[in-house]
Order: C-alpha cells, then structure tokens, then sequence
C-alpha cells in the first residue's frame, strides 16, 4: 500500500561498531556476492545499491567510552548517515533493505523509517531485546542498546542529541527473545512492550503468534512496517555464522513464514537483515548463513512458495 | 472400509526414466532389502509382492523427445504397465504399495487406482507439484509431469493415449509444495487446485493441515483415499538421498504423522513411496532416507504409536 | 503453592541397576559438575545436595530375577531408600529435584512425592510408557516397569511390599511416547490411562498438549505436580547420550517448554531428571545432554526466558 513502484533501495553498512567481534563488517557484502542484487531484479524489483564503502572513514581518531559505551561517537556518526539514507529512500517510496553490519545500525534505520512514516511499527526478531540503556548495558557494546535510544529511554547524551524519540512503546513487538537481560526484562514489564518469546513460539505456534504480533502493533492494518530481523533470531544450525548464537531458535521455516507472512500484509516498507558475520564458523556454515538473509531478504520482498 | 481382507499388494518398479540420475530405480528393492515386506507380515498383512525386474524390456530401440518430453515411448509403457498392476491388485480389494523409482510412475498409479475407485481422491505429499505440461516443462522430465497427464490438461499426444482423464481438480490436494515452477503457479490457480505449502504447515500446524486437506477432497470422508508420497517432500536432513531435494521440508514427525493420520481415516487403499535414491549421498544418508521410506509405509498400512 | 520457602532439596542417585548400560549412574555428577547446584543458588533457591554416594553398598551378594526382573533386591533397597529421602524432602516444604540414574528409581521417587502428597499427579515425560509389569516385560530391565508399582498392578512380590499402591490411573499423564511395547498399549487401554503420544504432539502443538495433559490430571490446578522427565523423550539429536534413544522425540523448544509451563503452574513440587548416561557417545554429545539436563531442571524450578 505505501510501496508504489516496485523500486528496492538496498543500502549496506560494512560497519562493526556496536559490537566487538571481527567480520560482521563483510555480512552485507556478503549477501551481495551471493546474488540479492540480481535476485531482486529478476522479482521485478526495480533495485538500487549503496555499499557504503567509505563507511570507515566515520571513525573518529579518538573514541572514548561515554557512560560505558564503546565507541559511542563512531556509532553516532555512522547511524546518523544510515538514518538519512533510510529516510531519503522512504521518502522517495522504496523499500528500504538495510545489510548490516552489527545492530546497532538499527538505531539508524529505525530512525529513518519513522521519520518517512511517523505511524509506522516496528517488528523486531531477535535472540535478544537489544533494549539496554547506557546504565545497565554490561559489555557495553552498542547492538545491544538502539531500541533504547530510539524510544527515547537512554538518557540524555550530547553525543547522540539527533536522535529523536520516535518509537512508542505500543508500536514495537518482539518475538524469537531468548536471551534477555534481568535489566531488559524489567523495562520490557515496566513500559508494557509486548514480546513472544521462543516459549510463546512454542505454546501457539509460529502462525498464531505473527497473527498476535500484527494485532498488536497493527490493529488495523493500516501501518507501514518496520521489520527489524537479526539473524541470531534463527537457530544457531541454520543461522551459524552469527556473533551472539543462542540454543532454541526459529527454525528455517519459521523464520522465512514471518518473513513471508509480513510482506502478505502488503504493509511492509523496510526490512534490515543484521547480524551475520562471514567470519565466524566454517566455510559451509557461512554459506548456508549467507544464503538464509538472500532468502529472507527474498520473502520480504513478496517471494512466495506459491 | 475398502480394504476389507487385510493384504497388501507391494509393487515394486524398477523405473528411473522420467528423470536424469540413476540410482532412483533401485530405490524400491532397497525398501524391500530393509524388511518391508516382513514388517508388513509383521502387522498381520498378508503381503504379495511383484518386484517388475522386467522392468528394462520396456525401454524402446529408439525414443526421441516428442514436445520436448524425455524418453516419452519408455515412460507411457512402463506407467501402463503400472495401472494395470495397480487396478488388478486395488480391484481385489487389496491395499495397493507402489515403491518408485522415480515420481513419472505416478501416471500408473493414479489411472490404476482411479480405474478401480472413480470416486478416489488423490493426496499428493511432495516439494513439487509435478503437474507441469509438455508446453511448461523446462527440463522435459516427466516426474515433473504426471499430474497433467491424469488430470487432462496435458495435451493430446498419441503416445499417450491410454492415460484417461481420472482426476478433477477437486480431487487433488498438496501438502508440503516449496518449489512450484511459475508456470506450475499458473495451472495450478486456473484449475483452483488446493495446496498447503510449508508456509501453510507453518502457518496451521501439521495436525491443522492434514484435517484441511481432508476436508477438501474428502469433506464426508466417504471416499477412497490415494496417497502418493515422493521422499522430497522430507526435509533433506530426514530424506537426504533423493534427486531434487529442497530446504525447509517436513521433519520426521510430521512426514510420519500425515500419514498415520491417512490411516486413522481408514479410507486409505493405496500409496505410492517415491524418489528414493540409493545413489545419492552416503551410506549414513542412504540408510537413514530408506529407513523412513519403509516406516512411511508401515504408518500407511495402520502402524501407530499408541 | 505448595512449595512455600524456595528450598530445593537435590538428590543424586548414581544408580544403573535398572537396565543393562554402563554409565547412566554417572549422570547425576555430570549435571552436578556442569554446576546445577550453583545455577540453582543463582536462581536465589536454598539448595541442599546429597550424592548418595554410597548406593553400591545396597547391592546384594546374591541377586538372582524373580519373575524374570533383573536385580531386584537391589532395584528395591535403593528405590527404597529414594522414596525415604524423597519424602523426607517433600514433607519438609523442599522442592524435590532427583537426577538419575535410571528411570526405575522413580519407583522411590513416586513412592516419595505421593506419601509427602497424596493428592499429587504425576506427569511423565518419556518415549517409552515403562508401565511392564512383571510379567509383560521382555528384557527384564526394571526401568521399564517403575509405574506398574506404584499403580499396584505389579502383582505381589515380597521384595517389593513396601511400596504402595500410590497412584491411581487417573492421575497420571504421558507425554512424548513413541516407542511403547503391545502388552503396554494394552495396559494403558485397559486402565483408561491418559497419553499423548509424539503423534498428538505433532496434531496439536505442545502448547494445546500440555493443557490437555494438565486438565486430565489436574483439571482445577490445585493438586500438587510429580514431574519425571527421562531425557529419552526428547530426540536423539538433543539428547544423544542416553540408553534407549528412539528418533522423532521431542524438540529442544518443547522439552523447554514443558518445564517452563509446568513449572507457571507453580504446583511443581517434584522433578526427576533421568537416563543421561555419559558413557555413550562422543564428548561433544555428552556435553550437549547434560547441558540439556541442567536447563531442563533449571526450567523447572522456574527459570524463563521473560
Ligand atoms: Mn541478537
Ligand atoms: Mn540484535
Ligand atoms: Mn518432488
Ligand atoms: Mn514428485
Ligand atoms: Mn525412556
Ligand atoms: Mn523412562
């Protein structure tokens, strides 16, 4: 309903910033090499490319650790460009495809989508809440923490001063969680932010519970959607070359049915694909790692079983 | 309420020419090498079995493409000879067990059931559709073909003029389809053909489908039931040894569980185990993929867990 | 409700006199070394630990079958001194948690909980029914009987007249059988006892199944819950190092989530944590079962993932 002319803005982020492991860097590369470019192309998908090459160039020459944040003023900057790309190509009416990159990037995309589309929602899949605010992050590490900048929780940093609070407690729904912290999972309680775990996943099925999560930021159907997806969402055996793998994740059918169930909708206007890390396990499970975000970025852009 | 004297007839054949690898034709008598036939004896079947090793003689001096189909002449014969098997066997009341070879055989054993049982109703449990035409196929393989034989939607070629056309397309269900060609999409609208792919599995659940699926071709479940099984349908790391295998199938339980829950209907009076591959893959795989191969067909003639 | 002071007694019984296997009496000290014990102190409960390490001393000089049972002096005397402890435990307040070990001390463990509580059910998790009586049982082997006990449907033996007919048949509940002999479908039949098989799992999802299985044994959630959980239930590729493994188990989400759901009931009061047996398979495989097993029993004493 909000996409009108079939045209894909697909914007890489060869950025590791938010997190300390080496390689996630290559994921969106990575998922380039594989073939989404033309395989988007040949759905029809009129489809534009930035790699952001000169993404390195964003790294200050001294970075020190702001309220035990690493790294805050390299992943200010660069989140800032990723926010402008994002709104720029969602004002223009692409669908946005962010390739990260680690996920603090989000801080970024989630900026820019709801600055194109203020009433939009958000759908985040994920091991983890990635919602820690600068005082209970423990590693520091700023992947997990952009949904709390984005929601206006993290307190005030002059650093981060362009970041509006635009994500509304109500227009945000997980599912996959797995991994929280105790300090995320009391904000989780304490703003009322709905979220189905791997146990809601379970107890309903995978159907039910995208069913549950639409209803809930979507009543209406009449939202543009955010969809956030790490792969660390994903089973480590289908997903393996990920940073922060956790046991008793979506399986590969699962994963794709919300990829495919949300582009159903016909609401979907930017998905990113986060997380994975070409530098991590085998050369078999890179593949397969890699070939799962094609697939998905696939399903979000209407790929069908039938 | 059809198979009233408790045999089965097992039919084996031999047969890979409606595709390319070999290996496929040897996947019936390794079923048989692994006890199928004693374990049917087993569950009180009295069991013939026609092992077809004749099967080459069949294969014509000379059997040029004819509308870009492959080895048209070896196939009409062999799946000729399939239906008169199938509906000698089925029109004695016995429970008919059709192990492929390759899908192509399916042409037999619908006509031969349907020649038997015209108000059958055929459940079609595969990653294909199989239901291209010879104006569709790409690879002029005919296991991708057998449906638009027996359905009518084939074309009139002389060679193939015994096939009658058995099956409405109200008759037919899929269950398990993720690899539909766009031209297979198209038959399959037009016709207003019923098919759960994985998305649907995912979607509804297993236990959902199977009771959709009934309620379809068989809402008063007062009809014969025609179950035709190809292997790939499993996901590959359950039914690795098969020539087109696809990602995301169904897992063990819900391969056994569909049919299990055929059986429970007491409508069942055939079933074909299909694609088999004992070429393909190592032992591990091959012994695992016929492993499931005859406990599929134990769980279709009445094998359950409780 | 039942468990008023968050103290849970832990019970290791290093005991393999119920089957044919080296090793299973090892598995309790591989989950207590994995750190169990301190996972629970974490999890903020009062935690006691008692190792039985002298259980061999119960071994009789001369134990030859009585009615075809293998060691049953021995199974009795330490079944006895189980249901001593557990009781003991139980009538304290404690949470029960007992590792195995094999699956025939819950023999003692049922024995236990049910005289601490006599209006208890018992949940059973497990791909065998182990309801063989003596004269049913082919192997001999008593962890494949310990519920013919307690249900009094043993026949009198006099080594084993100090057990009670404890449970009655409508207080018990299956879940995950797939691998249960004739004689024992017709035990289950014939006493009216509820059980979902992997079958019913798969028909309606473990969510459905667990509520099923709860209104069955506890239809107004006010009677305390036994839980025996042999690891077996769940499939061999997440549980591998186990005695009698059975493919088509239970998935790493559903063992969890049965746990999980139980233990949101808060009546769990008791949990046994059954055959992983660290002699079988490779390191890898050991590893990943008795991690298996301490989530499982961190899961029932109340861990979740929000
Ligand atoms: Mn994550
Ligand atoms: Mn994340
Ligand atoms: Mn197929
Ligand atoms: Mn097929
Ligand atoms: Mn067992
Ligand atoms: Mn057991």
């Amino acid at each position: 309903k909000f996409i009108k002319n079939r045209r894909a803005a697909v914007l890489a982020f060869p950025f590791n910033g938010g997190q300390g492991r080496e390689g996630v860097e290559l994921g969106g590369m990575h998922l380039v090499e594989h073939g989404i470019l033309e395989q988007l192309k040949e759905m029809e998908w009129e489809t534009s490319f930035e790699p952001n090459e000169d993404i390195d160039t964003f790294r200050p020459s001294s970075d020190p650790d702001i309220e035990g944040l690493k790294k805050p003023r390299f992943v200010s900057s660069v989140t800032k460009r990723v926010a402008e790309q994002v709104s720029t190509a969602a004002k223009a009416g692409d669908f946005v495809v962010t390739l990260g990159g680690d996920h603090s990037l989000a801080m970024g995309t989630v900026s820019g989508v709801f600055e194109a589309y203020p009433d939009a929602c958000l759908i985040w899949i994920d091991a983890h809440a990635d919602i820690n605010t600068p005082s209970t992050t423990d590693s520091g590490n700023m992947h997990g923490c952009p949904i709390s900048f984005v929601m206006g929780i993290a307190g005030d940093i002059p650093e981060f001063a362009w970041i509006k609070k635009c994500l509304l407690p109500e227009r945000l729904v997980y599912i996959g969680l797995r991994d929280v912290d105790p300090a995320e999972k009391k904000i989780l309680k304490d703003n009322g932010i709905k979220a189905f775990s791997m146990h809601h996943v379970d107890k309903y099925g995978i159907g039910k519970v995208v069913e549950m999560a639409l209803d809930h930021v979507n009543p209406n159907r009449d939202r543009p959607i955010h969809l956030s997806f790490d792969v660390d969402a994903l089973d480590p055996s289908v997903a393996p070359s990920t940073g922060t793998p956790v046991r008793g994740g979506l399986t590969f059918r699962e994963g794709h049915y919300i990829c495919e169930a949300l582009a159903e909708t016909g609401l979907l206007v930017a998905a990113d694909i986060m997380e994975v890390n070409p530098a991590l396990e085998d050369e078999q499970a890179v593949f397969q790692t890699v070939q799962v975000g094609c697939s998905l970025t696939r399903c979000c852009l209407g790929e069908t079983l039938l």
